[in-house]
C-alpha cells in the first residue's frame, strides 16, 4: 500500500507514555494503522515539524491525512470516531468531567513531580520528592474507589480513559522503581490501584503495546549516559 | 429559594478569567443559576475546599449538589448536560480536537507567557516576553482564519469554545495594555482577532458578564500594593 493511500498514521515512540497511551486507545477500538517511530529526544522529523509545527512534539495521530495532537485530545478523538468499538470515556457527563478532571491532574500535576525525582539533588530532596509522589498516588487510590465502583478498572469491567492514562506511565514508575530501589505502587498503602496495575498489565489492550521494562531501563539509562556526556 | 434547593451554582470570581468563561458558557445555554463570590486571593472558604479539595481554586461549578472542576472541563460539561442551547464544542470530531487543541495551547502555553510579563525584571526582558506573547497572537490569528472560515467567530456564526477561552482574557490583556502602555491585539498585526474582539466584547452572552475595563484595572493596582506591602 502507498503511504498516501494509509488512512491512519501514529507518528510516535515506542518508548513514550504519551504515544503508548494512543497505541492503547487504538487497540481498544481495533483502529489498524502504520506506527512511524520518531526520535524521541532529538532530530525532530520534517514530517513530524510539518504535523505538529506548535508544539513539535510526538504523537501525532494522521487521519485522512489530518494531524490530530497531544495525547489527552487524540484519545478524546479516537474515542469521537471509532463509535463502534468500546468507549474510552464513560458517557455520562459527570463521569466524563471526572475521568477529564483525574487523567488532567494526572499529566499536570503528578508527572510533573515524577520528574522532578531526576533532578533531585540529594536524599532529602529526593525522599521530598517522593512523599509528593505518593501523595498523589494516595490522591489517585482514592478516585480508583469511586471511579471503578467495585469493578476492575477505573473505566469499570474495561479499561477506560483513566486506566490508559495513568497506566501509560508505568513503563517509567518501574524504571524508577528499579533504579532508586523504591516502591511507588504499594500493596499496603495503595491495595487498589495494585491490585489494579496487576489487572492492567495483563489485559489484551495492554500487554501487546506496553514495552519490555528490560529495554526501557537499558533506553533510560543510554538517554542518562547521553545527557551526562553532553553536559 | 433556600441554598439547598438550587439546582446550579457556580463558585466564581467576578475578576477571574477562569470565572469569566463559565459564566459565558452558562449564558450561552441560558443556565439559571447562583453566583457565590470566593475570594480571589486568600482566604478561601470551607465551601470551596470541600467543593475542589485538590486544586482549591475557582471556578466550581455544582449541579444537582456534585462538583465539576476546572473551567475547560466545567465547559466541555455544560455543553454536554444542557445540549438545548447553541453548542460551545462543534460536532465533526476533528474540529472539536482542533478547538480543544487550541483552548490548551491558550491555558497551558500562551497565558503562561503573559503572565510572564509582570515578572520582567527590566525593558529588556520585557520586550523578550511581549514578542512571544505577540508570537502566540499570530498564530491564533492564523487559527481564527482557518476555524472561522471567513465567519464572525472562531465558532462560526456563534461564539464557541475558543472565543469563549481566549476571550475571558480580554480583561487582563487590556489591564496590561493600560498599564505597560502597550498594545498586543493590533489591527496590522493581527487584523483577524482585532475585528473578532470588537464583535466578541459587544455580543450578548459576553457583554453582561464582562468586567468593566476601570474595576479590573483598580483591582489590579490594589492586589499589586498589596504584593509589594507584604514581600
Amino acid at each position: 500500500m502507498a503511504p498516501s493511500d494509509v488512512k491512519v498514521q501514529l507518528l510516535g515512540s515506542w518508548a513514550s507514555p504519551f504515544s503508548i497511551r494512543v497505541q492503547m486507545g487504538l487497540k481498544l477500538k481495533s483502529v489498524e494503522h502504520e506506527f512511524i517511530e520518531e526520535n524521541f529526544y532529538s532530530n525532530k522529523s520534517d514530517r513530524l515539524l510539518k504535523a505538529n509545527p506548535i508544539h513539535k512534539k510526538i504523537p501525532v495521530l494522521i487521519h485522512s491525512q489530518k494531524p490530530i495532537c497531544e495525547s489527552l485530545l487524540i484519545l478524546e478523538y479516537i474515542d469521537e470516531v471509532w463509535t463502534d468499538g468500546p468507549s474510552i470515556l464513560p458517557s455520562d457527563p459527570y463521569e466524563r468531567a471526572t475521568a477529564r478532571f483525574w487523567t488532567t491532574y494526572i499529566d499536570q500535576t503528578w508527572f510533573p513531580i515524577m520528574k522532578e525525582l531526576e533532578k533531585a539533588a540529594n536524599d532529602e530532596a529526593k525522599a521530598t520528592v517522593i512523599g509528593k509522589v505518593i501523595e498523589g498516588l494516595v490522591l489517585l487510590e482514592a478516585a480508583f474507589v469511586k471511579c471503578s465502583k467495585g469493578k476492575s478498572f477505573f473505566g469499570g469491567d474495561n479499561v477506560g480513559y483513566i486506566d490508559i492514562v495513568l497506566g501509560s506511565y508505568f513503563g517509567w514508575i518501574k524504571v524508577l522503581e528499579s533504579v532508586g530501589g523504591l516502591k511507588l505502587l504499594d500493596g499496603t498503602r495503595t491495595p487498589g490501584l495494585a491490585g489494579w496495575a496487576e489487572r492492567f498489565l495483563s489485559h489484551n489492550v495492554v500487554k501487546d503495546v506496553f514495552p519490555e521494562p528490560s529495554k526501557l531501563l537499558e533506553f533510560y539509562m543510554m538517554v542518562k549516559a547521553a545527557r551526562v556526556s553532553s553536559a
